[in-house]
């Protein structure tokens, strides 16, 4: 399948008339054919007219054809096989094992949400008997949920697949009954054509309504904001930076209807480091994996860690130093994320107080970042504000603290966050016990002895944190729990069993376990 | 009990300082003693930092320990005895039977939530199992809720003890793990001052943490607004106007860090009469009960019916007319109430096109809503959006279609709504059927054959709906997925089961319901 610059609008491929946007190798920095049309006023509208009008007939699909669209999408998109991976690898400079484990991962996710669906869990089905005999009498209550309305996706630059066209907020939404207009990420745009037409294949296929799904092109400030600001639109999943996300917060607030905004934006992911773990040989090596992994373009990247001055820190210093001198240079995703990262680095670099400790190899490619480890100690961090500016990409900062006091004052004293890692031993419970609890407050995940990279998409999963990481704390864009998001209560009161839904009715034919009178009552 | 004019923060009874205000007793429209301190801007800083504070103790307390503090605080309110009805109906206008229904309700809605507590479900226990063997290893994951933090809660002015200080807002924070720190409502203030000490009471007796409630008193554009703007402050439950609600969610939204706001704002719960229920004779008698019921002041007051042009329609309003004839008029809560409801009624009374079809009697008495019926046809409806605005009192407005398409319309053009009813029978069969799906786009309850006022505390309610009926359509403010709106989801990946919470350790020592691995696995 070729590449042809279009976007789509229901059961159509379009080509934008509103000028043209090209996608850039970064690897060399050049642009890649063909042109991308970009949406206009008339195009946004027409996508949106067709969610609108889709979503009754949508949400009101049974489970197993609803399951088994988000299944054939997945089969489309391995039909593409290695075109998908080409055009991608091309557009962000991400080697090809990377992208096709991403591939993997989108279609699991996929998958994931096929089996919640079908589960039925996630309608939070719940039935309360009349009690014609009470003073006064109560009526017959039943609650279940049902999808808020068409959705709107902004995909993430770092994954092309997986938080992208039909990645984790278009899986989950279309899930949970809501049609879903993506806005294509600008720097892979030919990854989303192919993406995007597997959806709208796998769509027909399925007999699904028109406006199910669509795909548009156009800039953020222009079409992204306008596709947030539609009437027909109802709630939004996006993941990138803090402005970005800042901006359709305010956006969907300033409607008519506010709208719920699900924002996934910026997390450091500090990295506690007890004095127990630094005994642990292969620390070093692991922290700078992780460092670098994608170029250390992941939401979860260390970007702080936090450690009692010691003898044993400044060794722990010295073999990570070693290690990252090794990690060569690699590819950003964008010039603008490349940019973006030298002027970070460069910032932190001049901040007084400020250390670099370790520093990894360069090239002249353009786009390529180079890794970087530096250090301040605690005082001085809880004074600077700037100190805990996400930087995207492969550098961290090393908090050094003088005592177990100073550590809880840095965890007390930081933003929410994604991910908070504490690396730990038996010897370090007592310390350990103590941080948990703030832990908790800042943070979406708590790992111990690992790093946040390497998002598990499962049942337990949470992706998400108190602001500024998302902008809503109550919910994740990783794992089952994701379809949470997009879905609301409606009561039936005294409703006839004629009208009632599937999910509701006396039969229970869906055989979900639903909450019958306060108590679960367990599928037959 | 004797009322001292004092607000509650933490285990102290304080005298605000910056200038008082009393209570009116509507029904004389004269003030009641004593005169109440207001609370400065030191006042809210202490009852903050006792809430930020108590959070962590109070979120570690066992689910019994919590069900049985919310359960002492519904005995602490009964051991008030007759003192708080007396001080109720003096505040509110509102008679001894309804008050004492109130406070039975506020009661059982405490100790569902003891219950809701205990049975723990509320924390969506959620377990992934480690997979060593994977590649790449799947780590161990587990997924539990956790209280947001302290809640601002405003109490409402039509329900003094189950929707003010120890009301449904409270109770579900309180369940959640979350310290409450409650603005009392100025319509009630000596009512408010006995409930918060009960509440206080239950805290010190249950030896909960000083700081996990705290009640203040002062004015909505002051302490209310600097409250909402608190750090501290994690969330906001809100009853009231839709003006008062807009603004809590613009502070909420402007705050450094932004949180959930859920405002239960305004809904004008429209009835549908379907050609089949207008031969049941009982109608107009139950629709004139259901519209003057504690004089019009509910949030799921009938204030709009809808119904198709019929010989029949006119026999209703007939009928409907003689017996809100028949109607006294009764006090409302607060004279800003009754002047807003005059008001209201004079610009509906004045638009073109509207007819005055029934009136109930009148009086002398200050503060006493007459009830009234409009009419209007529904072309003129669509067009004036002036006539959706909500009148808080007995008044309602019938809209007159010429055929189902119109009553379609009608139903397509509303706002968001708390409830819609809808009246038919068998032989209107085809129409509900149509209905349905638009109302369940526009309400959170929707019921057949009765009105929307008599909310059910119990665990299929939804009281909530989109906007502008409340300010987030994901949550309801009654019933026991009220708990749902206080808490947001932590993971724990590869924690040591010596830190890990009880509600996640492998003997699953709460006895509850988990997740396991993605299928429900029921409890012992």
């Amino acid at each position: 399948m070729q590449v042809a610059g279009e976007m789509i609008i229901g059961r159509s491929a379009v080509v934008g008339k509103e000028g043209t946007m090209k996608a850039i190798d970064p690897s060399r920095n050049v642009e890649i054919e063909p042109a991308f049309g970009l949406a206009g006023a008339a195009d946004l509208q027409r996508a949106a007219e067709l969610a609108d009008a889709a979503f009754d007939v949508y949400r009101a699909t049974g489970l197993e054809a609803r399951a088994k669209f988000l299944e054939t999408i997945a089969d489309r998109i391995m039909d593409l096989g290695p075109a998908l991976i080409e055009r991608a690898m091309q557009e962000t400079g991400l080697p090809q094992a990377r992208l096709e484990g991403e591939r993997g991962r989108t279609c699991n996710q996929l998958k994931l949400f096929a089996k919640v669906v079908r589960d039925g869990r996630w309608q939070s089905a719940t039935l309360d008997s009349a009690l014609p005999e009470r003073t006064p009498p109560r009526s017959d209550l039943r609650l279940r949920k049902i999808g808020l309305g068409p959705v709107a996706v902004f995909g993430a630059s770092n994954f092309p697949l997986a938080f992208s066209v039909a990645g984790g907020d278009t899986a989950s939404a279309l899930a949970a009954g809501c049609p879903v207009i993506v806005k294509a990420h600008s720097a892979h745009l030919g990854t989303s054509e192919l993406v995007g037409k597997a959806v709208a294949k796998a769509a027909q296929e399925c007999d699904m309504p028109e406006g199910v799904f669509s795909m548009l092109i156009g800039s953020g400030q222009t079409i992204g904001q306008n596709l947030v600001s539609h009437p027909a639109i109802k709630a939004v999943g996006f993941t990138g930076s803090r402005a970005g996300g800042i901006a359709l917060m305010k956006t969907a607030a300033a409607r008519k209807e506010p709208i719920p905004v699900y924002a996934e934006m910026s997390s450091i992911n500090p990295v506690f480091l007890l004095p127990g773990s630094l005994d642990n040989a292969k620390l070093p090596q692991s922290f700078a994996d992780s460092l670098t992994l994608g170029a250390g373009q992941f939401c979860t990247n260390p970007g702080l860690l936090i450690a009692l001055k010691s003898d044993k820190l400044q060794a722990f210093v010295d073999a990570a130093a070693g290690t990252i001198g090794g990690k060569g240079a690699s590819t950003m995703l964008t010039p603008g994320i490349h940019k973006a990262y030298v002027n970070g680095v460069g910032s932190l670099a001049g901040v007084e107080g400020v250390t670099q400790v370790a520093a990894g190899q360069t090239t002249d490619a353009p786009c390529a970042a180079q890794a970087f480890l530096y250090q301040v100690d605690a005082q001085r961090f809880l004074t600077d504000a700037a100190l805990e500016g996400e930087i995207f990409g492969p550098t961290s900062l090393l908090v050094v603290c003088d005592d177990v006091a100073q550590m809880l004052a840095v965890a007390e004293h930081l933003e929410g966050q994604l991910t908070a890692a504490v690396h730990a031993t038996e010897a370090d419970r007592e310390t350990a016990a103590r941080l948990l609890p703030v832990l908790e407050r800042k943070v979406g995940r708590i790992l111990f002895n690992g790093f946040g990279t390497g998002v598990e998409v499962s049942h337990a999963m949470v992706h998400g944190g108190p602001f500024p990481s998302t902008s809503d704390s109550r919910s994740t864009s990783v794992g089952a729990s994701a379809i949470d998001r997009f879905v609301r209560p409606v009561c039936y009161q005294d409703v006839p069993a004629y009208l009632l839904p599937e999910s509701l009715s006396d039969a229970n034919p869906q055989n979900i376990p639903r909450v019958v009178n306060g108590d679960l009552a367990w599928k037959a």
